[in-house]
Parts: structure tokens; C-alpha cells; sequence
């Protein structure tokens, strides 16, 4: 792709840090792809689980591989009694992004990656205990609850709603959850990825890459925008007004998040997907406020600036309508991704070279160390 | 340096991925400066707060600056409770280094950076608590000892000999850590510093930054290079055996950590410098063993094949003479070098971009996703 090309600078934007057979991003007749699938096709008809045994084996499952695969992940739903202990001590006003750095590196702690031959085993095992670990901490911190985290939810998704909402969801709302963990799973070197990938480099263990990916898709220029866009809309009350509110944010060159991409140019492939889902939980829950003035949102931005949604935007309705807390949703980014970065890990590791770039030196000329006494504050 | 070069793949060796005013490593006429300081003048002449605010703030201090800075970080040594009963959840068979990035992503719940204004604040804090977390676990664990972190010692290197060993050090093993810590404190962009300055990029908080940093020194191949080296060389009882054993190694083409450097070509300067202490720790012990088998490795690896010590060999004997058990030897490099990563941090966040690599794609084409019932097994 970039090969050859001249450095360009900051953010290495442009520059080939590596090679991935994982997916493409902006690509020619493809805007997002996972080991060949469009990221369209894979939400229309795979199941979350589906497309991470797709990332981690480079082929999708068979039906009995597919109920091996979950069966599998069921059976590692269930969190140390450590690990629950640490929870407990993290405070609710924490950072939901801080709860989970945290509970993947005690995890570390207590179940090591001794070998990279259990690397799909941890990978697995970080897999089907996030949704237990967010929300152990949630209720727990928010609602004084100990929840069993042993259910009996055929899916991912399902058990994170089951666990947050105190109850199975409906068809609906677990479809939604799959759509949506399949639509963040995997992009490439963002990053997140790549910081999971640096680490990788130095042949450190999986808790340390997926901990350290964690803590960079913290960031409000990665992770967080839904939760921004959230922010946001929850405040109109009507298109109108919602449109009147834009008009004086872009007057104000306020940042509006949830629009454009670093990489797609003019579509997010990812937030038709997204958009037709959240009007569909709009009609479930009769929504007249929310959906409306998310719209109203999209055709002012494309209007003004042919800003286009990014797959952030309708993710925040979405993730509302379903009675999911906006302090949550990125770290349902984190379920999903981890399956990306758990994968690029793995590659890192199957051709490995340690990631150390150069600097470009701005500081002083070589100079002598004057004694203490003789130094003047500076 | 490298700008304009053409991209040379793996690694990102020799591609500029930033800007530092922090260090140079193998530049002409020094081998290794911290903001212009060659490390060596900065070792004869410089206690390791010295240094640190050397690197935090750009200037060496007056006295006066440096004494209000050591007691402004004497202030910040006690754990919060609740960090402590994280500790005593982590087993004594846990890798240390799995401990402290546990223990600072704790810590970023409890004392979360809410804005950039707080960051020398907390790096300040997360300095100033390493010692006592590392020990603390370590005491804990092994001992089944509550140690009082809140010791009155002079030093970041003195209090963690004084927690260790539950006694306060002498004047020369005092010393010795004041000069490695200065030693490990930066080193431009390598690969755990890296990690933090990509975490940055994306504007997350300082606790995510280091807990990222840790993750990846802890790989074999950037950290931990003196605990081999001293797992190695421990076996050995005279030089004889030792040039035996290594002629063996040699032809068996084994890996022999502590020689050798992805950057310096033909000398460490760090290894002149942690060699003489050494010597001087082997004379208080009167040593008769490993610092002559370590002066004989040395030699048998220049004969043999022109690979010289480099920071960490002697750094294996240095520590083991001052009875520091061998896994807490990176744990060390941690309390140094979190000095460069959160510097680098800073200097990321005041003139920043994400970074976001590219890729090569290596996958397959486009396909279309088949009926599950269709799929056979591969």
C-alpha cells in the first residue's frame, strides 16, 4: 500500500508499521472488511461470536464449530473470586474504562499467560469475562448488588444485558448487541490495535497488550465518542431545536463528535448498519424525541459541511433505547475490539520484529553538569 | 536524523515516528544524553531527583529546588487503603511487573487524572508510591508482612531498599541506587516508551500511559534482560567455568542476554558506569565469585564475538550484592524509567497527533459470506 513512500511526520499517518491479513479500512469497493467479509455482509448475517471465531481463525464457523466456539466461551463466563474482591474496592464514580484496565491486568495476576501457547485460551478467557467485569463493578458500585455472573445467555451481547438490566433482553435487543459487537470488532492499526501490537513487540504476555489497547481506546480521540454524541443529543428535545443548537455549535467551531473519519472519506460503512437498527428500537419504545433529532443531526452535518455519521453516532440512540447508561458504551467497545486486538497480538507474535522508531531531536546541545551550589533557578 | 528515508518495514526501525527534546541515543561524540546531559556526568555529579526533575522540568535544580522537590515527593509515599488490599489479593507466584501495572491502573481509579493540569501531579504521585507498592505486594506475599510504607528515607532509592529489607541501607548501597535509577531513567523512544506516547496520542489519562509503558517492558525483549543475565551467571561458581559454559552457549548459538544493543554499536555507556559499582559492591562483600565470573563473561563475549556488556550485565551482580532478589530487578527499571515515560507523555500531549500507523494487507479478497449450513469445516 504505502510502501516506499516519503516519512510524512507526526502520527506516522501514511507509514507502514506492519503487515495484517485481518481486515482492510478505506480499501477500493470496500469500506470496512474482516478477513476478506464486507462488515455489512458479516452484520446481516453472523452471530458476535461467529465473527470472532472469524478473527482469530481466518475462516468462519461451521454450524458445530460455531456452538463448540460458544458452548467454549459459556463455560469461561465466570469471574475469581479475586478479581470480584478488586471490583468491589474500585469506587462508583471511577472511570468504566479504568474498571476494566484494571480487572484485565488482576485477571493477569491470577491466570498468567505462561506460554504464547495459550494465547487463544486467554484471548478466549478476556473474551467471555468482560461483560461479568463491567457489570459485577456497575452493580455492585452503582446499586450495592453481587450478581451472578454464571447465566445462561446464549450469546455475549445477551449476557451483558442480562447482567446489566437484572434480566434476559428481548430478540430484538440481543440482535442489536450482536449487530453492534460486529460492527466494532476489528479496524485495522488504529490506535488501540496498535498499542496492543507495540507491546506485543517486546514478546510481553496477552494481559499486558489487551491492558495497554484499553487504556488508549480510553482516550477521547479514540474510544468515547458515542458516549460524546450521547451527551449531546440527550439535551434536544425536537429537530428543531436540535438543528438550531448545531447551526451555533458549527458557528462556534465547536468540536461535534460522531462525524467524519480519519480514514473514510465520505461514508462510514458501519453507520447504515447502525442507523437502521436504532429506528427500529425507536418503534419498539415509540420514541418521538431521540431518533428524530438524531437524523436532524445527520442531514444538518452533511448539509453544512458533508460531514457523513461516523459509526459512532447512531450507536449512541441505539445503545440508549436499549436502557444501556452512557458511561457504558465504551467500554462495550472494549468487549468487541478485544477481539481485534487479541488477533493482532497473535499475528504480532507469528512474524515479530520489536516495534522502536526513531525521534527527531529538538532538545539542547551536549552541556556540562555545573555543581549544585553554582546553579541559578530557572 | 532519519527524515526523508525511505520506509524501511519491520519495526519501524529508523523511521521518525515524533519529536523529543528528552534524549539522545548513540548520537556522535555521546552515547547517551538526558536534555543534554551526557548520563555519565549526570551519574558522577547527581542524585536520581535530581535527574528526574532534570528530565520533568528541563532544568537540573538549584538546591533549594531540589530539596523542595524531594519533600514534596516524601509527601505523596502512603498507599491508599484500598490500593493496599488490591495488593494483598496478588498472589507471591504473580510476575512483579504484572503487579505494578495492576497497582498503577488501581491507582488510576482512585486518583483519576481529571485534567492535563494535574499531570506533573501525577506522575509525581505514581514516583513517589512504586517503591511501596512494589514491596508492599512483595513483603506482603512472601512474608506475610504488612510493611508501613511512610519510612522517612532521604532517597526514592533508599526507601526501597529500606522497605525491602526491612532496614534503612548504607551510604554505598544508597549510592549505587541512586546511580542505576539514573541510569534507566530515559531513553528516547524506545519500545515501552513508545506504547506510552501512542496511549498519549489519543489523549488518554497519565495512569493509562504508564500502565501501557509497564506492559510492554515487561516483555523479554526490551525488559528483564539483567534478571536473565543474573539467572545465567548465578550458576557458576569461577571464571573457568564460566568461559566454559559460555564458549558452549556460543557454539550452541543460545541467546545471551545483557550483550549487545539495538542502537549503541560498540559500547553501552551505561556499562562503564554500573561496572565500577559493582566492583565496589563485590570488595564490601568480598565477593570472590560472581563479579569475577561476570568480568570474565565480558570478556569471553568481546574476544569471541566484539558483543559488548551493555546496562544490564553488571546490573545483575550490582543489585544481587545488595540483596535484591532477581524478579525485582525490572520492577526497578520501572521506578526509573517511569520519569522518561511520563516526560514523554507530557511532551506527546503539547504537540500532538494521533498516531495511526498504516498497514500492508496480506489477507484474502473479497468473498461473500456463505450460509452457515453450508460452510464446511476447515
Amino acid at each position: 500500500m504505502a510502501e516506499g513512500k516519503i516519512l510524512t511526520g507526526a502520527g506516522l499517518r501514511g507509514q507502514v508499521a506492519g503487515k495484517t491479513a485481518l481486515s482492510t479500512v478505506g480499501k477500493t469497493g470496500a469500506g470496512l472488511t474482516y478477513r476478506g467479509y464486507d462488515v455489512r455482509d458479516l452484520a446481516a448475517h453472523c452471530q458476535f461470536e461467529e465473527v470472532a471465531y472469524l478473527i482469530f481463525f481466518g475462516e468462519l464457523p461451521t454450524l458445530q464449530q460455531l456452538q463448540d466456539y460458544k458452548q467454549q466461551l459459556k463455560a469461561l463466563r465466570a469471574l475469581p473470586d479475586a478479581l470480584k474482591q478488586v471490583l468491589e474496592r474500585i469506587p462508583a464514580q471511577a472511570h468504566p474504562m479504568d474498571v476494566l484496565r484494571t480487572g484485565v491486568s488482576m485477571l493477569g495476576n491470577l491466570e498468567t499467560e505462561h506460554s504464547f501457547d495459550q494465547q487463544q485460551a486467554v484471548a478466549n478467557r478476556i473474551l467471555a469475562t468482560l461483560p461479568a467485569m463491567i457489570c459485577y463493578w456497575y452493580r455492585f458500585s452503582h446499586d450495592g448488588v453481587r450478581i451472578d455472573e454464571n447465566t445462561d445467555d446464549d450469546s455475549i451481547g445477551g449476557q451483558f444485558l442480562h447482567l446489566l438490566h437484572g434480566k434476559a433482553p428481548n430478540a430484538l435487543h440481543e440482535k442489536v448487541m450482536n449487530v453492534s459487537l460486529i460492527l466494532y470488532a476489528e479496524h485495522e492499526f488504529n490506535a488501540s490495535t496498535f498499542t496492543a501490537r507495540v507491546c506485543a513487540s517486546t514478546l510481553s504476555d496477552m494481559h499486558s497488550c489487551i491492558t495497554g489497547a484499553i487504556g488508549s481506546l480510553r482516550g477521547p480521540l479514540h474510544g468515547g465518542a458515542n458516549e460524546a454524541a450521547m451527551e449531546m443529543i440527550e439535551h434536544w428535545t425536537t429537530p428543531e431545536q436540535a438543528e438550531r443548537e448545531m447551526l451555533g455549535k458549527l458557528e462556534r467551531k465547536e468540536k461535534i463528535m460522531g462525524f467524519g473519519h480519519a480514514i473514510y472519506k465520505d461514508h462510514d460503512p458501519r453507520n447504515d448498519i447502525i442507523k437502521q437498527w436504532s429506528a427500529q428500537l425507536a418503534a419498539e419504545v415509540a420514541d418521538t424525541v431521540l431518533y428524530p433529532v438524531s437524523v436532524r443531526c445527520e442531514e444538518v452535518m452533511w448539509r453544512e459541511k458533508k460531514l457523513f455519521c461516523n459509526a459512532d453516532f447512531f450507536h449512541a440512540s441505539a445503545y440508549h433505547f436499549m436502557g444501556i447508561a452512557t458511561k457504558l458504551f465504551t467500554p462495550i467497545f472494549v468487549m468487541s475490539r478485544v477481539t481485534g486486538w487479541a488477533a493482532h497480538v497473535m499475528e504480532q507474535r507469528a512474524d515479530n520484529r520489536i516495534i522502536r522508531p526513531s525521534a527527531e531531536y529538538t532538545g539542547p546541545e551536549l552541556r556540562q553538569v555545573q555543581p549544585i551550589e553554582q546553579r541559578i533557578a530557572s
